[in-house]
């Protein structure tokens, strides 16, 4: 018998304690698991030996359920990249030293790209230094949705529902007022449009918010944009723009770039922040109307009240499944999501070789994206769509959002 | 039988629309009230005879329903001020006729300080002038909490909720690196605090957040404030402030007034955003550690997902009793909430006299705001936290909440 070991790396999001905590269920179950122990922020918590016992704080299913519902990661993330063996093999020898120490046979690493990446690296050593006591396995965790050989990535479907959710509110906002106006909502993805293309989600029957989207996969050309703005405002009084924050011009710069960490834009302004503020400059310089830009910041990857069922059933699935897997003998492998069908939506959970996925980025495909450059297709809303379906029930405590910690 | 009107004013809130359905549940009970009219984009739609018929939309139990968990204003908003009788009769004149061409006699205006003055202005005419067969009556609506004679204000409950949330997932987010941080976070409220206070609901036994927190009834002294970061990230690593976006300086001047627009509404008041920037800049300049801020922006007001129940339930009722006065003769008042205990939490709707609310903002007390200017104090979160007790069942469709659409 062994022990298993989960820790969790890169940005926050609101599922990936979901996934640790089927990890948790999964070493709870098996015969094969004797503890479950947690290293506090991520691979430096292993190198550290910085350890928490999970089998025995998370005994009871009421304390798993509220882990499942609590946005950011638990056990703390860390943002360190291991370096090649062959430059930095110490790091390596102490990571195996620490673990033998310990009787871990199982290790489950939560992350993204970078943190697939470490679980790659980990693994080839393991397998080049005829280490076979010692399973690595990934567990896929990014809000961005941007890894390979996944259909999708566990905490993608709950941002993307706060995303749709946030517009809709915005949009019962914009449409008070009976003057012209215009709303620029900046939202996250620096190479990525998935975030942004789920706002097209919260688009209904009545009102069709966003009228206009921008993902960062396409060339963003400023004049261009003016023009969509000014026709859409032809046809409606209040017009909703989401953008990525990433777009880049013809020439592969960020928009609006050189005005950004606190230099002058071209209109006097002094702007701190994104691509948001910029296009709000541009709009009331160009166009003249009321204009206002929206930021939704950090709230799209911790937002714990706006969960969506199958993002976290999902992640908790990923997570066990991984556990499992390396208890059942795999290393170097990543537990990923197959879509089987749309109608009704049903997925496959499976492994996927690291070699692919790490510091690998999955971008939204151009033929799901309008010519034109201005909306998304029915493509990705088939694809969108499932993401976000259902709720889930979250615990309160004098009148906010209970959550584990540790 | 006379009909009685209804419209709405001022910025959006989350609770105004359960305002608007207490007035349609009473107008619809009332044996003295044919039809119910709201007229679409606040005075403005009285002044274009723009109506439209709510007892026949809002016939229904569920209609209203949805209706009262809508954030915004459904029958749209306006920032138009009536002028004073004298110089402007014509307005007042029209505004009568219109009422008396629709049999109206009874009309509930929601909103804030600059509403009020509206309902305020009107009745005084209504007086003035003999006019006995129109009773206008205010219901109160601000998320900023700043109306007198009423001990809070429709539409802040949930707006405090959503803040208190946001806090604590700002906190989770915040708490999983082990590098020193601090997280700014600029709310709403330009010259009350209430608003930022009411992130202090996220506090819990487990985790003392937000650290810091600065109200604009306090002169903020940037000197201080460093000083006051540079104390708590030497007892703690990850420290998130809360700040008005109104904080000024012991001039009166907004701090880092420089950086912003400088742009001006219909009632002079001056768009405001960019503390929370100004303020990340001026950590990293003068303490150099890792550092954010977060804009809640137009979320605090129109977040739908995070309503008080009790804030839900006060609003619905509070329009409901403004009705009703209006149809036993009273004319020129607000429903207002008296509170008779804590514990239990215990109210009374009753009526108050406009002339002490038109154009008058209450504050924050100082003597529940500490010494130091940092923190509130034990008797403002007695104030605070039974207004955001109680959870709302909102309905959702396709994945994102289902909200009414005129």
């Amino acid at each position: 018998m062994k022990n298993l070991l989960v820790a969790q790396s890169g940005g926050p999001s609101a599922a990936i304690n979901a996934t640790i905590t089927g990890v948790i269920d999964a070493g709870l179950e098996s015969k094969e698991v004797g503890h479950v122990y947690g290293a506090l922020h991520g691979i430096k918590g292993v190198l550290n030996e910085n350890f928490v016992m999970l089998d025995e704080i998370f005994e009871s299913k009421e304390k798993r359920n509220l882990l499942a519902v609590t946005p950011a990661a638990a056990l703390g993330s860390c943002r360190w990249k291991l370096k090649d063996p062959k430059e930095n093999a110490a790091e390596f020898e102490k990571i195996i030293k620490v673990l033998r120490k310990n009787q871990i046979g199982y290790f489950i690493y939560t992350g993204g790209n970078d943190s697939m990446d470490t679980v790659h690296k980990l693994s080839e050593y393991c397998k080049e230094h005829g280490i076979d006591d010692i399973k690595v396995m990934g567990a896929p965790k990014t809000i961005d949705n941007d890894l390979g050989e996944t259909d999708h990535c566990p905490g993608f479907g709950s941002a993307a529902k706060f995303i749709a959710t946030a517009f809709t509110e915005i949009g019962c906002d914009s449409f008070v007022y009976d003057v012209p106006s215009v709303t620029i909502v900046e939202v996250m993805g620096r190479n990525a449009g998935w975030l942004t293309a789920s706002a097209a989600l919260a688009r209904t029957e009545q009102r069709r918010i966003p009228q206009l989207i921008y993902l960062c996969e396409k060339v963003f050309d400023e004049e261009r944009f003016l023009s969509d703005v000014r026709e859409a405002l032809k046809k409606e009084n209040n017009i909703i723009i989401a953008v990525s924050e990433g777009v880049k011009d013809a020439q592969g710069h960020y928009v609006g770039e050189e005005t950004k960490s606190g230099k002058e834009d071209a209109f006097g302004h002094k702007y701190l922040s994104g691509i948001g503020k910029y296009l709000e400059g541009l709009v009331g310089e160009k166009i003249g109307c009321k204009v206002r830009s929206v930021e939704l910041n950090v709230l799209q990857r911790c937002a714990g009240y706006m969960l969506s069922e199958t993002d976290i059933m999902e992640s908790r699935n990923l997570g066990a499944f991984a556990a499992i897997s390396a208890v059942r003998g795999e290393s170097g492998k990543m537990s990923v999501i197959e879509r089987i069908s749309n109608h009704p939506y049903q997925v496959k959970i499976k492994l996927a070789d690291l070699d692919k996925i790490a510091n690998y980025e999955k971008t939204v495909p151009l033929e799901w994206i309008t010519e034109d450059g201005k909306d998304i297709k029915e493509e990705l809303m088939e694809y969108l769509t499932p993401l976000i379906q259902g709720e889930v029930k979250i615990p309160y405590e004098n009148g906010v959002p209970k959550h584990f910690i540790l």
